[in-house]
């Protein structure tokens, strides 16, 4: 089977052209694959396949074999895989995914796709609907306490529930022990993702992130979104910002006409394999 | 470039086979191509080069640039890797290593290597050659009170400085804490890999490994040899003995005409890739 190996600001995938392979079982696949010692190595497998409804449709498994419903970083790296490998020469591209079509324009110079813009979609602050149990519609800059420390509290879901925290400097955040008592916290019926945000200036933020499930990671889409929002919400910066992750950076806008976030970000070719499954 | 990604009881690396690719900065190299998240993943890269001495040269990079002088796991992958691929059709192969040449037996079968010998030299048991700091010539069995525990300690040179300690379920070792506090004890000046070993019988036993420089890891091929000739001078195996590692099974054989330890175990293809470099 040929595959591809790429990466978004460190978030790796191993991408398979279903227009070509054919994939069986693509969850157990995806735990052998994924595999860093006796696999290729990667976060899951993505299938780029033909589509009805898009130009191309993903389908994201994650390393522990689980479906997943969109990835931000994936996304950008399939624009890049469909347009460079001549499956789709469109600029404006469709890709139908587990929660719904999204949009990606492509930023290209000489042929190559150098940033991907993802349309992310509107931020839902009604604490219900994220969900978090606060007796207020939303969430916005409240003081809550979290162990033995109180924190300036933001929530929002981008399609999963983030909550934002502004610190100081987030090398000195103690992630590990922060990270899983926030995330399960009882305000968060179905847990959460959490932010750290240092604010460095009205267009740049550094940014660290405890992913639900997963612990601290080098990325996330969905929370770089989450913390621009929730920084220009609370009035620390303007709605452009960059995020400055841990993997690399994010470019962020949160549209006033429209309310859709849109995330620009790079997406790169690591090699191309060939392997015996 | 082209490169093959192997590995022999989880114990990876990218193979790159010299006598058609140039290298031109491996250590550099090594770095970028085994991060696991932005590169292709791996513990290093072993470089399969010409030499005048034996059948071919193995010459390793870890992870992090510094050369190996040897790596039991990466030497039985390189005889894999030269038959298979038709580079040197020899059942007994000659490879040179940092540590000398170095000689592999293939067992074969309708064409495929589907286990290597490697004759591993003779064991030093010298406290002063390893080097241990003990008031008497040999260290095996000796009650040694680290932190609050003691233990019947053995130590021993494969090359490198072996401490070798019994347990009941190598399940139930703290290694997390129990490893780093060994490795550093001040007995050892050039610190120590230590080995945990449960006897299971006269020819079988679990084994855990904590790394000098890089803590837990599933496979250790000096350590699996370390360990079947402590278990044999402290009379609890024979001198054949199979070491169940958390990345799969070696068997060893200490020698009693020759005092030498051969190590025999699988090596495996993963895949094979390019990539622009």
């Amino acid at each position: 089977m040929k595959f591809t190996k790429m990466q978004g600001i460190g978030n790796d995938y191993i991408y398979i052209n279903c227009f070509e392979e054919k994939v069986q079982n693509p969850s157990e696949l995806s735990i052998k694959l994924s595999d860093r010692h006796f696999g290729i190595g990667s976060d899951g497998i993505i299938l780029i396949e033909p589509s009805d409804k898009a130009d191309c449709r993903m389908d994201i498994y994650n390393a522990d074999g689980s479906q997943a419903m969109m990835c931000g970083n994936g996304i950008r790296c399939v624009g890049k895989y469909v347009y460079e490998r001549g499956i789709v020469k469109k600029d404006v591209l469709k890709v139908d995914t587990m929660s719904g079509v999204k949009t990606l324009y492509l930023d290209i110079e000489d042929g190559k796709v150098v940033s991907v813009t993802v349309d992310m979609g509107s931020p839902e602050f009604q604490t219900e609907k994220i969900p978090v149990t606060y007796p207020k519609d939303r969430m916005i800059g409240e003081p809550v306490v979290f162990g033995e420390a109180e924190y300036s509290v933001t929530c929002v879901s981008m399609g999963n529930p983030h909550c934002v925290l502004f610190v100081d400097d987030v090398n000195q955040v103690e992630i590990e022990k922060v990270g899983p008592m926030l995330e399960c916290d009882g305000i968060f019926p179905h847990r959460a993702n959490i932010e750290f945000i240092q604010v460095l200036s009205a267009e740049e933020v550094n940014m660290r992130v405890w992913e639900r499930g997963s612990g601290e990671t080098w990325a996330c889409g969905t929370g770089a979104c989450a913390a621009a929002v929730a920084c220009a919400a609370n009035h620390k910066t303007g709605r452009s910002v960059t995020v400055h992750l841990r993997g690399g950076d994010l470019h962020i806008k949160w549209d006033d006409k429209t309310d859709k976030v849109f995330m620009r970000g790079p997406a790169e070719f690591v090699f191309d394999g060939m392997m015996n499954v």
